[in-house]
């Protein structure tokens, strides 16, 4: 019996060997038992959050860039403020497994008043509630806790999504036999006949085209093609564009990289590359309203190839089974024989526009951003004037970028930021994130600094929610916040390490603290002051599309 | 038509009428139609909040003390982060009126791609989330509004529990009639017969008691029976006891006031004042986990006489439709004419132990608070070691108690005394919180500067989840917390107004700053340091009780 563990341990274990090296999250009675597994466990790391919000940010974030993310929460208030993490997790697809530590089983089938229970002796409430979240769930038992456990992760896994596994104190600690083999999950089905007749009319539409472009999204980063496309546009000469969701996806500094395409907030050439093209082919990508300035995409059905993960489309016909794999290889093989027939559109000029604006305004401080940046940086930008400023930079080679611009959960960048930063110690992580936005999540600085990270944040400090007094109530003050002093934060949250902390009011300022923070990697937290009002010309379109969609008066 | 109104003035205004007078929330792009209203109201005000958590339990905190209180969060995002906070008003019996800005129904019912959506086209899946945590919803049309408002309205105030309205952003606009009629909560439905029947066996079980005890909880303050209960023991010499939920529900400064029961943990004179009665009278109780030391009160049912809002029992026999304004009428008739013929017990001494050890620990520290407090005073107290020290005070006359031993979400405080600040502007508002706690809503300090009140809070720092250290783990690091350098906090969050902001090492320090937020009402922001594992009596025997049961082996 000497090689028996704990579920607690088999759990840890698997996650493990998915690739999971940090697990976020916070203490509360009923997942202490899982507790301590995950400090006994030789590889995988306890990071503890300031509170659970943050821990289900930090998850995602790190998500973002490992094969998945683990999130431990106590039953009922742990989960339950964890859930706006989730769900963002869950539209945006980030495997995040997120475990709760319940009761134990006896105490539930008995229907006891607990702390943390609604009172009602009711204790499936909050599963119920996280599976709208969540691709499976599993509410384990000494009998089902090996095989639930590999189930939904195996599902977390195929889907790219968050699963949920409740697991109670008792059987937490249960004894069972440990791993043996790896997880695998399951690949994608393939329809050898759906694949011919894809394959069939992608010629019928390729063949005659001259124009081809290739619009491309997030999904191909969180169904792990990202390689397969960037070999394809450096094999084929391509002209291709992003999303906003998916930047960062391709290599920003090919020469055929075109944009991140906004609907018509995109420049004229770049609508022209993308619009006007004989065949548009679509690889991940998902039209919602704020990427599109308000669904004004004008990407006509007939001419469209649309590439998703476990199936494809080509004008109206769809074909299920072709997944990501088999679609991109066919595109692939059919556009690098079709190339040499094909016409060059005239490519966009990416660079940033000189500011037109004497001080320190949202074009001057995207300017010394855009040279700030360095290769492999990961850059990450707040919903609001952040993102969308964001938009129109061109990143250096090996930069990720991540954003929320789907879920847009206003203080998600600071605990994701610090969530990439674990996931990535060595790479620099670069947030910008305003000041309306950072309140809300603004512990996880504290964060940072106890793990001692060198994260760099810029606090774009507009006094309260720009984006939303663009969008509406410019001068209301429901759009204003409390005024906090930003630059004391840092040593109230305990910074004893080297740490860049300034209020930059000039454009010569912020280049000097630039210059600091890219000669000595060190955390770093400056505040930059700017126009309340100004916001970036992307920003503008959006937020007018939004104003009128949430005012129109036709159903 | 000059006469008509917005949805939005219509609901704002028949909250206006119920007695709330301020309203928490974050604003949102879908949100912002209605918070014009808001802003626009001649009585009701606007608490912008830093994050949609603190809000909820700023509005729970407010709800404590005024007929009902309002939050308002946008769609997705915001309400799921504000879950948490209702979850705790629903269990703890507080009418938040959860008020949710969402999109245009336009767009909701072409399954639009929005931002703050799951991305799946169904505007659906967080209503029937809080469906789980809410007596009512409502999601709003231009047809329904007005009618539906009313409905969910009265059912918050019948059920003394959240509601949920989901207000699209264009029904937020749309023109209707301002409604005539105050809105009237229905009274409790009352059965002559039960009523007959319940008093026939009430007589039955009193008329040979010699003696008798009342133990009253929570319900009773939150279904207003507050006042009705203390004319009764004033009237009637009745020894009487609370539990930890329902502390500072009647005048603690009685002489027939016992204390706070809490199971085997209570001193013996208040058990066998409970326990030993003839018969017992329990009062809107609710015998959870972490009041009763782990279920340990021993009441037996034959003597037991069970009063609660709708219903009434008596020892096996269940009355419907008997509610409190009524067995409490028949009750204090009935005790008022016994009485004579009653035996009187021992009762317990009330007054706190002198510190067993020197310097500032847990046992001084409450010797001190028990000083400090005043007359009109309300008392928050944190899950933790704040609450369960909490709980052998006596509270000075007409002081109130604000904590969450059921729903036990830490953090709470910090936002929930800010709450009852705002509800109640010319009281002093003592918090006592862990330093573990605060960190998770630390924000509210900013919140409390923002709306210059006076709040005194008293960090107890221990280094970590000390109770979690108790309960399990004592020193594991998932026990630790971020070191956090608290004093410098309040100058972080804004603070201009006068201040009191100090760190307490020694009991004499402790005196001197109590005596200076005595003298002159102000902020007060005191880190007051702890030895670590140091944990009032009672949490010992509570946290004793959570170990064994999260631990129990047997299903």
């Amino acid at each position: 019996m000497s090689n028996l563990c704990s579920v607690g341990d088999y759990l840890v274990e698997r996650l493990s060997q998915l690739g999971i090296d940090e697990m976020f999250g916070v203490p509360g009675d009923y997942n202490l038992q899982f507790l301590d597994s995950v400090i006994a466990h030789p590889r995988l790391k306890w990071i503890g959050c300031s509170n659970e919000l943050n821990a289900a940010y930090g998850a995602d974030g790190y998500g973002r860039s490992k094969p998945a993310a683990a999130l431990l929460t106590t039953f009922g208030v742990g989960e339950l403020s964890a859930l706006n993490g989730i769900a963002g997790s869950y539209a945006e697809y980030v495997p995040v497994i997120h475990i709760v530590g319940a009761p134990a089983l006896a105490a539930q089938n008995n229907h006891e008043l607990l702390h943390h229970s609604l009172g009602d002796g009711d204790f499936n409430h909050f599963a119920r509630m996280s599976a709208h979240l969540s691709v499976a769930q599993a509410l384990l038992t000494r009998e089902n806790a090996t095989a639930e456990i590999d189930r939904v992760l195996r599902e977390a896994l195929y889907a790219r999504r968050p699963v949920y596994i409740q697991l109670p104190s008792d059987v937490a600690s249960f004894k069972v036999a440990p791993p043996t083999t790896p997880l695998r999950p399951s690949p994608p089905p393939v329809d050898p006949k759906a694949v011919e007749a894809f394959t069939r009319a992608v010629k019928t539409l390729l063949e005659p085209a001259r124009r081809v472009s290739l619009l491309a999204d997030f999904l191909a980063d969180r169904f792990e093609v990202r390689h397969a496309v960037q070999q394809w546009v450096d094999d084929v000469p391509l002209p291709h564009a992003t999303l906003l969701l998916g930047k960062g996806l391709l290599n920003e500094q090919h020469p055929l990289f075109c944009g991140t395409y906004s609907g018509l907030a995109s420049s004229e050439r770049l609508i022209r590359v993308i619009e006007d093209a004989d065949a548009i082919i679509t690889l991940g990508v998902c039209f919602s309203d704020t990427v599109t300035s308000g669904f004004t995409q004008n990407i006509a059905a007939e001419k469209r190839i649309d590439l998703q993960p476990f199936s494809a489309q080509v004008g109206e016909a769809r074909f299920d089974q072709v997944p990501f794999h088999v679609s991109i290889e066919i595109l692939h093989r059919l556009t690098a024989e079709l190339a040499p027939f094909w016409q060059s559109p005239a490519l966009p000029d990416k660079r940033l526009a000189d500011p037109t604006e004497a001080g320190l305004g949202q074009q001057a401080f995207w300017q010394q951003m855009q040279a700030f940046l360095q290769p492999g940086d990961i850059l990450v930008a707040e919903q609001g004037t952040a993102c969308f400023g964001a938009a129109q930079l061109t990143l250096p080679v090996g930069c990720d970028f991540i954003a929320q611009p789907l879920w847009g959960s206003i203080g998600f960048t600071l605990p994701a930021a610090f969530g990439a930063q674990i996931a990535n110690p060595t790479r620099r992580v670069v947030l910008i994130i305003g000041d309306g936005s950072a309140q809300l999540t603004v512990q996880a600085l504290g964060a940072a600094i106890r793990y001692n990270l060198n994260t760099v944040v810029f606090i774009l400090n507009n006094e309260g929610y720009t984006v939303e007094r663009a969008i509406h109530g410019a001068d209301q003050r429901y759009n204003d916040i409390a005024q906090w002093q930003w630059t004391l934060l840092a040593q109230a949250f305990g910074a004893t390490q080297p740490t860049i902390v300034e209020r930059v009011t000039e454009v010569g300022q912020l280049q000097q603290v630039m210059a600091k923070i890219s000669a000595t990697p060190q955390l770093g937290w400056v505040e930059v002051v700017l126009p309340k009002m100004d916001v970036p010309p992307l920003l503008s379109a959006v937020t007018r599309a939004l104003e009128e969609h949430n005012t129109s008066r036709d159903e």
